[in-house]
């Protein structure tokens, strides 16, 4: 059974990048953010994604911060000029930039074997808003940054990847929303009335519909999301049931 | 030359979809518009995707509709429950759906000779804000949507793509930014100064580091954005001999 006042964690994501916006860089950052919450009972709420400008990515993060339980940015905190999501999200929390002396240690460490050494440049990866705690990265040395309820992500997914896996476990969130998908060879518009009447019949769930073409015909994919799994099953049940009436082969998982 | 008062033309996009923002999906229509969009001298200045919810559909395209020249919306436009971009578009612009009548010929002509006909729930996607002027859909049938400055596209990314196909050449911006990339076996942060540097020395220019580690080693392009072409070749060329000086084998159009 749902409880009534069960709260719902959110989390919302800036997605910071010219190269996003310009249609050179396919983000991946959004669904593999959106598969990790989920799984630690947070739902995703809001995506947006702004240029490399401080004052949009203040902006943004000052809009989503205060209407999330947290939020996520991914994007600009490499070391070169265009990395400044740091300076934007100290701004926006109106404290200053310093020099975290574990992130300077955790470089020191990491670039004393490596040619080239730590410059100046690496050395920009230490800067953290004041007041900042880090977030390990395993993957790559410089690491990630939480101020408030706002945590800083490199870009790079593998990179990104890293730093949520050494998150994992450690955010407060609800009950992860479980989903049932049914797939079946039916035009999605044939079914849009069973679809309707199998949601109304079973409060608490969401279905969803994705129609596709492949192998030369036509189907749909219809996802029954709910945070009450045994509520997500049965409606599944009910929905094949409702689909073999009306002659359709429905398969459980999805075509 | 630039043009010192030429005016840049900016679009925002609303990606509407459960779907998304639970990691079901891989959004590629940002992408998609994106290049589009920089075809037609448009900059995509900002993104948002918000779930399958009426007001929070509306929120996000009265705010970006307001700040940009145009906006689009992709997904929620089907024949199913869940499609309600129409109505929460209307609802946005304070005026009711109505049926269109030449929607509704479009669908009439296109379901006459394929099973189960025009049903009910194919008739949903005859519905449009009053006002709105229809998207050419040669690709699929169910048209997209203008109303104001707003496109409402399909969220499949091939339906949208011969929505956008069918407008092209017909949206007024400015001139396109051209890009520039010159790729070195370099780690972004040893060339960080040479960058700052080197954009500094071309005012009009932005230019953008983006770092990969591929076949054991370690590289970046860097990517020279710029509305005036010669601008952005001349810069290229700069960063070119810039890097050979340092001892680099840089590499035009990137690694």
């Amino acid at each position: 059974m749902l409880v009534a006042d069960a709260k719902t964690w959110t989390a919302a994501l800036v997605v910071i990048g010219d190269e996003i916006l310009s249609g050179r860089t396919q983000d991946k950052n959004v669904a593999q953010l959106a598969t990790w919450l989920n799984d630690q009972g947070i739902r995703l709420s809001e995506v947006r994604v702004v240029p490399d400008d401080s004052e949009r990515i203040g902006e943004a993060v000052n809009a989503l911060r205060a209407k999330n339980d947290y939020l996520f940015t991914t994007g600009g905190i490499g070391p070169t000029h265009d990395d400044i999501t740091v300076d934007a999200v100290a701004a926006a929390f109106g404290v200053p930039v310093v020099v975290h002396p574990e992130a300077r240690q955790i470089l020191v460490d990491y670039y004393r074997d490596r040619p080239g050494g730590l410059t100046d440049a690496r050395l920009r990866m230490a800067r953290t808003p004041e007041g900042a705690e880090l977030l390990r990265n395993p993957y790559s040395g410089a690491p990630g940054i939480r101020i408030g309820n706002v945590y800083i992500l490199a870009g790079v997914p593998s990179i990104a990847a890293s730093m949520l896996e050494a998150l994992t476990g450690s955010l407060e969130g609800g009950r992860p929303v479980v989903s049932v998908t049914i797939g079946a060879r039916a035009a999605e518009s044939d079914v849009a009335d069973l679809l309707r009447e199998t949601e109304a019949a079973h409060p608490g769930v969401a279905i969803g519909s994705y129609p596709f073409f492949r192998d030369g015909g036509y189907g749909s994919n219809f996802v029954i999301r709910s945070e009450d799994g045994e509520l997500a099953r049965t409606t599944g049940d009910d929905l094949t049931e409702r689909l073999k009436a009306k002659g359709y082969d429905p398969v459980e998982g999805g075509i």
